[in-house]
């Protein structure tokens, strides 16, 4: 069978089950109990069900039809990988394209059923789609999930070892970490909580896992209160010395399956603090309806989100690495390129090589996304060894990459030229740019939330006639998740202000469908930058050490305070990378970071 | 009895009525039953109870104490009114201050009931502040106002007459507005709806009155089905003429306290649209259980605030006779100033009196801003002729105006250095100026809403530690009330997009307490102004015409593109104003609108 033969089947084998379970639709919301982004195999339902391989995604499916929404990253993605199934694509924030419930109402007659799996729903998703649906006459039903009756070589549960996160990277100790999430706990008028997101556990227990790909997380749960700190996870994962270590701390350890029966059995007197948008609705519905829950944004979220003085400064070591490894990876580019065959594919794996060369590298912090001239214009382009494209010296190439770190964790965009740059090429690059410093050299008042600052990194493309479809900087964890909450800069609103000690990416683009793409992407941190009699203004810090292609930066469209931030940018990154760098290397770096005037 | 005295009976008085009604506490919504912002005499309940004459804030009474919030506009006004009531202000926004349900929580025991008149809290006042009570234990009820019963010199219901927005102003008849709000209720699955904001009375039905200060409204309540089109105004109001016209027209008239009764009364197939932003809770309870509600945004606010070609014709045309008035008045102060003895009082009757003697003006759109100095730092001041300053040819003037016209509504303000104006001056005029050109100049996606643009006009100021504590613009209406919504630039975030025909003001400042304020107001419309692949641009214009004093203008902090928007912007303004300007006039504003460079 082909693949789109095999989708179909699978779809046929669904409606089955769906019949059985007496539903007349069934939503896949794309996640794990975890509210994951990457998910172990065990729970990629949607690409098991869909074909489709990104990362964002809503499935539904009916007796007759089905349909995936997805954002504008994945628009081309997702045409092309749906293709022949029949599965119709639904472009969420495009004008006209119906939503979720919408579509069922008009596919669906009154008073049906939508099944689901309340495990893979958040809370919030849980009360935002029941409501949607109730609007419309249809009711929103937990089936479990209706993949195991015949999803034959279903990636079983990860029994990956989870490995110490040391506290000379993680700085503060596992119990200071617990005091400080039950001091928060508390603050709301809780007396416990769950921590059910695989971030959050990693961060507050100071462990790290390999469960999934390019997270440094296991899969587990946690309830912490003054008198019970537990850890749900599978024993197999565990060896002897940790759990000894584990439990001398007074951290109770119990299997991962037994996390449901646990909140079943809660006593009247907790008071527990979960958070709906990282919580999954079956955790909810188990806790007895005696037990008194209050929603809060999770405590490890918020904490973890203000990096501490001692993990940025591991974190500006950290970027030194990435940034040689960077500085490696263009000198091995810029002497091939052109001279042998290369891929994108071979761009992906020296990505990889050449951080592996670097001391405390644990892997990947995403799959890196490569694009030569038009594939650049492919947002989250996953390149493989046979869609990659050959790179001759000719066009633009973008690749987006990271790497996790014991002392933290990078993401990276460049975008350079291989052959002389058209003048329309310069100009995009140059209005990319200015947006990128322009977010960099913002100062702002304390109170400001992401969405006040999105438009320093688009006014120029905006003025231009110019846009890019997706976020300008997402938060990102320390040896943790790349794309990390509560806080973003983007247009859409976000109550969460931004606060010093906030690592985020800043990361304006363009993109011309089949000419090219353009990013440039720095890691920022948030800092207090000054006190004055109007208030308390905060500033970023830019992280990142790599320099950016000046062959195309059109110089006139920059002004003097722009030039001078290149500038000193530049001068930084060549004097914090030049102690990690070899002769060769270290010239072509001078020659990279060269002033212009 | 003085002032404090008279202030500290009526909270004696109030507290045996709240004791009477079995509330342990009173609170003053500080509106009226259509959500005004200006109240009619009879509704100032807030500042009979209080003494604070500002236009925001809530009013809580309990046993033993008083506190009223508001926000940083009002600060200093509210400080030196309250002084010596034993009135506490509580300051909105600012670190440390508890909410009213949190202040409550801590005054009143468990259990406890606070009371207020729900025919002047809005549906969405009431939903939250209710459940912010509940979640304290506390409980609100209806005890209708309390203040009946003691106020003796109240202010009637007025009876001032109601006349036509004539077509030739309004552009669109009544006839054609009501289909256009049936279409859009129909739309929204609902069948009828009630009108009860006094402006979207107003521009529904073509007609204005003059029972509110500043804003040209009308005391009244409408229901629009297909089958009914009912306007509830006291029929003293309207003469025979203008009865006879309606009723002709399909209308029919009943008396204004009739509404209630009326929706007590309504039939089970009516789907009742309300917005439960500008309708009060009394209307809500008044509805049968029996009647379905669909919540939205009233159709007319929604529809108004997009004005016609055919209005922003006549709004260009309003601003010139505004402008030519400004430029008038400017020449008077020019002339006067230094010379003969002057109060900012004198300033705010020359404003009138310049705006009187151009045609179609019918009066002041609010109570005009004058602020001399120190003076300029508070944000609303309302100067009387007993607290105006002397004005003698030193320092900084800030004045806001604007003017109600048969074709348009205006507010401006500008700022003007009477004396040679010190570095810092020149300074943070400057970087208040760039702020408003940068709002002025800005290009952006259609779809954006107003906090993704307020920062255009805070970044230089934020860049130098510098702010301002509010919004930096608001929706204007058509010969109607200055302030109207729904839209709004400002950095709290409000789901409306900025449209195309949206008017706004657009007005940074910077306020330094004790020394001088500094802000700088046109009106401008959101425009179309380009379709590229990367989809369709929105732009604004400027309509206010009006020179910018160049003394305050320091040259080096401009960027060239600054530099040549003013300059083109006072080119405008010559050549729109010389028409309406006499020989002296109009050489003093070739000397204002002169080329710099």
């Amino acid at each position: 069978m082909n693949t789109v033969e095999i989708i179909k089947t699978r779809l046929a084998n669904l409606r089955l089950q769906m019949e059985k379970a007496n539903v007349q639709a069934y939503c896949f919301s794309g996640t794990d109990p975890h509210q994951s982004e990457y998910l172990p195999g065990h729970w990629q339902s949607r690409s098991f069900i869909s074909g489709f391989t990104g990362s964002a995604g809503l499935v539904i499916v009916t007796r007759d039809n089905t349909a995936l929404w997805t954002d504008s990253r994945y628009f081309l993605q997702a045409a092309t990988e749906l293709d022949g199934t029949g599965i119709e694509m639904m472009k969420q924030r495009v004008a006209g394209t119906p939503e979720p419930a919408e579509w069922l109402s008009e596919t669906l007659s009154q008073a049906d059923t939508v099944g689901t799996d309340f495990s893979c729903m958040s809370i919030n998703q849980y009360k935002q789609f029941s409501s949607d649906l109730a609007a419309k006459g249809l009711s929103l039903k937990d089936t479990g999930d209706l993949l195991a009756a015949f999803w034959e070589d279903r990636p079983t549960m990860p029994t990956n070892k989870i490995s110490e996160h040391e506290l000379q990277f993680a700085g503060t100790k596992r119990t200071d970490k617990f005091k400080g999430v039950l001091q928060f706990v508390k603050a709301n008028g809780a007396n416990a909580t769950v921590i059910t997101a695989l971030d959050d556990l990693a961060w507050t227990f100071n462990l790290r896992g390999t469960d999934v790909d390019f997270n440094p997380v296991f899969i587990g749960f946690a309830f912490l209160s003054e008198d019970q700190k537990i850890l749900f996870v599978d024993s197999i994962k565990i060896d002897s010395n940790l759990a000894d270590q584990l439990q001398e701390e007074g951290i109770q350890l119990r299997e991962y399956v037994g996390f449901y029966d646990f909140l079943l059995n809660l006593k009247d007197d907790r008071v527990v603090m979960l958070d709906p948008a990282r919580t999954n609705q079956a955790v909810r519905d188990a806790i007895p309806d005696a037990v008194r829950i209050i929603e809060q944004t999770s405590a490890p979220t918020l904490l973890k989100a203000q990096k501490s003085t001692f993990e940025i400064i591991h974190i500006r070591e950290t970027m030194k690495k990435d940034g040689a490894a960077m500085v490696n990876f263009l000198y091995w580019l810029g002497k091939t390129v052109g001279k042998s065959p290369m891929t994108e594919y071979d761009v992906v794996e020296k990505l990889e090589y050449f951080r592996s060369q670097q001391e405390g590298f644990r892997g990947n912090s995403f799959y890196p996304i490569v694009g030569l001239n038009g594939n650049g214009a492919i947002v989250h382009r996953s390149v493989t060894k046979e869609t990659a494209a050959s790179i001759c010296d000719e066009g633009i190439l973008l690749f987006d990459s990271g790497g996790q770190y014991l002392g933290g964790t990078t993401d990276i965009t460049r975008t350079i030229a291989l052959s002389k740059p058209t003048k329309m090429q310069k100009r995009d690059f140059t209005l990319v740019l200015k947006g990128m410093i322009g977010l960099s050299m913002a100062q702002f008042p304390a109170g400001t939330v992401g969405s006040n600052l999105d438009c320093y990194a688009r006014m120029h493309l905006w003025k231009n006639g110019m846009n890019y479809g997706h976020g300008t900087g997402h938060g990102i964890g320390y040896f943790l998740n790349v794309h990390e909450g509560p806080m973003s800069i983007r247009q859409e609103y976000n109550e969460q202000t931004i606060k010093p000690g906030m690592v985020l990416s800043n990361e304006p683009g363009l993109y011309r469908e089949g000419e090219y793409g353009i990013r440039i992407e720095n890691v920022i941190v948030c800092t207090e930058n000054e006190e004055t009699p109007f208030g308390r203004f905060l500033a970023f810090e830019t992280l990142t050490l790599c320099p950016i292609d000046l062959t195309l930066v059109d110089k006139k469209l920059l002004t003097a305070e722009e030039m001078d931030w290149i500038n000193q940018y530049h001068k930084k990154v060549l004097k914090k990378l030049s102690p990690l760098l070899e002769n060769e290397q270290l010239d072509f770096l001078k020659k990279l970071t060269r002033e212009i005037n």
